[in-house]
């Protein structure tokens, strides 16, 4: 969301060095609001814009900037600055786009940050990308078992500022072992009741990830259980971090992303569309593009095959069909594809319903396959009279009926396989289907026409 | 996630009806995994297990049911206790329920239900689906302005356990404007001074939804901004109610499915895929395969079209490689479309990018196109010696370049067009563009072996 529209007065302002209205402008509206109003600025704009205001609205703004700026941010402004700037993002945050940024510049910058966020970054930066240590955050405000509702209200005044949140205040033992929650609700309530203590009014029994939990399968558990945030734990169940619902629906609109690129056979892009070089799009889409144009040419070969069919007078109007035929097998085969995977992927199936599956896509693409298998034998007798003879007329509802069964079946549990053996399913979804309904839907064609010519 | 193992201890339980069990059972854990422990129960068995809990926690269990077991229940059960239940859950989630329920369940029950929840109901369900105010719920947590934080406290002890979320705290003047927020934290923090005034410490400038706003539009704003719930207002800033983040991540999984489903060419369901009946699923594939069907039949007049040049000795190999040569350009297609829409969902681009856009496609569908074309020239000369002639060998690297170009630009154009004339780009997502590809690229690859051979 660029608003170039008002680039021109925010430019005159950084040129008369305007600080009251650049001021006014930092702090009037919604830190988003005013990140929008950003873009198009270049990284020294940027930054002289927002040395207007104060570090905490500072650090707000950036993070609402595109990444793409933000890491050229990093990249060409004064180490110092930057270094200044870096401390006081979220440590998930922080690790996430010192990922993104110049390994050489990142050399520079580490010295310069204070011991304890230097720590902070080489650790959660030493979790493997997708899982829950590298999305959660370690900024979390942990409570000990012993205190009072009184003292945990003194220490929540102190901390409260720097924390992502305190919605979820989450109480451990002194080994930093996690023992229950209160919610900002409970201290609320309980305030009547000052010297409570927390391990009376905590809850138990959490949902909690581990480190090393698939980040998918995090955001299901957070969705599932409308959590706030999910505490994640080591195996002996020591406290290392939250991941919060903002994190978990970054999460979740990254995955249908990739999903997306998947099933149209894209490698999933690290950055975004127009942030992606030309090259590296080529890449992405060229490997699998090579891929299908091999599965193609099996199609070449069986055609090449069955020349001598094909020759033989009062076949030929078969050829017309072809593309029709196998693109019939392929949409079903699609559609079936992506309701298996959709179904897998939203936990409504799992693979042991695969007879269950198999048994609706058989009905269901009998009566579709009897549907267009119909319009075919119209289209058939309307185009050729080759087709008006007692075999001929048979030949396209019979191939329709047959390719479009298939194809829902080859659709529907070539996805329950890869779920089976621990692939990820979205990539059996077209254009691979349809690939292989290519070949098949052929061969069904040639051998139907065989049999009734 | 079904756990169909532990159905036969808590039947026994049930047969026994063993009522320390069954307490224990519902409130040993989160409520979500009791839930997940009863699917398989029959609504009577359902209902008698919650019995043995106090109703907060039964309401609890029974938001996590599955909707075809939440709407087995509130049909079969006894009115009066549906009432009772009914009248506890949350109201956004209490109108989606009996939206899906038998309408003359619904007129059974609306006169059992406390007056305030009765017109409440009416209220929301007359907001169309798939708006903001379909999806808010207007258990809300609104003080007036005046109040003091002292004051605030007391009278969120006495509401808290009603409401659904406090973490935002609205306030209000006495029309129900919205003025601004206070959040949690604030109230906190400002708890050793008692008697400031809740608009000396609100934010003003809120992010907010208008009642109309697009459901899809709302938790993007609702992303963008990392806010926990976002109130809902009228033309005249009323406050309305709010949407909270967890019914934005449900939104968000809706969509997603939904475009997965369009891009698939099936018409998005409204239950889960097992729950929709085989005939429902027909006609929701039936409707777009048809469509591509006619989509298709124009194939075969331009073959029929073409069928002399077919027939010409030396050009029957030409017939092997349509399949190849189409899906070449259809999955290029289906590529830059799934690219572009994609980017177009998650705001990457808007429509007025469109001339960046094609002159990506163009360059990465031309080098793409030229390493295909070779592996088409081999493939070409090693199947056929009527491909190692002067012109015959250029055939196919020129066509697959031409299509795999041609394919790209139009999946690039057509989202960006439909986007810009207010329809759904997703709709042009494969296997649309793959119907338009295919045509097209018979009609190239023939006049390029006119011109060639």
């Amino acid at each position: 969301m660029v608003n170039p529209l008002y680039l021109p007065e925010l430019r005159e302002m950084i040129a008369e060095n305007n600080a009251d209205q650049l001021r006014e402008f930092c702090e009037a509206l919604h830190p988003a609001r005013t990140a929008d109003f950003m873009e198009g600025l270049d990284p020294q704009e940027a930054w002289l814009v927002l040395s207007h205001t104060d570090e905490q609205n500072r650090v707000a703004i950036f993070n609402y900037f595109d990444p793409t700026l933000q890491v050229r941010m990093i990249e060409t402004l004064e180490r110092k600055e930057v270094a200044g700037l870096i401390s006081e993002l979220a440590p998930d945050d922080r690790v996430d786009l010192l990922n993104d940024v110049d390994e050489a510049v990142v050399e520079e910058l580490l010295p310069l940050l204070p011991t304890e966020e230097r720590r902070d970054i080489l650790h959660l930066s030493s979790y493997p990308e997708g899982t829950a240590g590298a999305v959660m955050t370690t900024d979390v405000a942990k409570l000990a078992e012993s205190l009072t509702v009184r003292e945990a209200i003194e220490q929540l005044q102190q901390q409260s500022a720097e924390l992502e949140t305190i919605y979820y205040l989450y109480v451990v033992d002194e080994q930093d072992h996690l023992r229950g929650l209160v919610s900002a609700r409970q201290i609320l309530s309980a305030i009547r009741r000052p010297e409570t203590r927390l391990n009376e009014i905590m809850e138990t029994g959490l949902v909690t990830a581990e480190v090393d939990d698939d980040q998918e399968e995090v955001a299901q558990k957070v969705a599932r259980y409308d959590l706030l945030a999910i505490p994640v734990v080591d195996l002996e169940r020591k406290m290392l971090g939250i991941i919060t619902y903002d994190d978990v629906i970054d999460v979740m609109v990254e995955e249908a992303t990739e999903d997306a690129y998947r099933s149209a056979a894209v490698e999933p892009l690290e950055d975004s569309y127009l942030a992606t070089s030309v090259m590296t799009l080529v890449w992405k889409r060229g490997v699998w593009l090579i891929v299908l144009f091999v599965a193609a040419l099996a199609t070449a070969y069986v055609l090449a095959h069955y020349e001598t069919y094909l020759e033989r007078p009062g076949w030929q109007w078969l050829i017309w069909f072809i593309p029709l035929v196998i693109s019939s097998g392929g949409n079903a085969g699609n559609q079936s594809a992506t309701l298996v995977i959709k179904a897998l992927t939203n936990e409504e199936i799992e693979t042991h319903d695969w007879l269950r599956v198999v048994r609706r896509e058989v009905l269901t693409s009998l009566v579709l396959g009897i549907f267009l298998g119909l319009c075919g034998l119209l289209a058939g007798l309307a185009m050729t009279p080759e087709a008006r003879t007692i075999g001929g007329m048979w030949v396209l509802p019979t191939t329709i009926i047959s390719v479009v069964m298939v194809g829902s079946i080859v659709g529907s549990v070539l996805p329950l396989a890869f779920e089976k053996i621990g692939l990820d399913p979205a990539l059996m979804s077209n254009p691979f289907v349809a690939g292989i309904i290519d070949i098949v839907g052929i061969v069904i064609f040639l051998n139907v026409a065989w049999v009734l010519l």
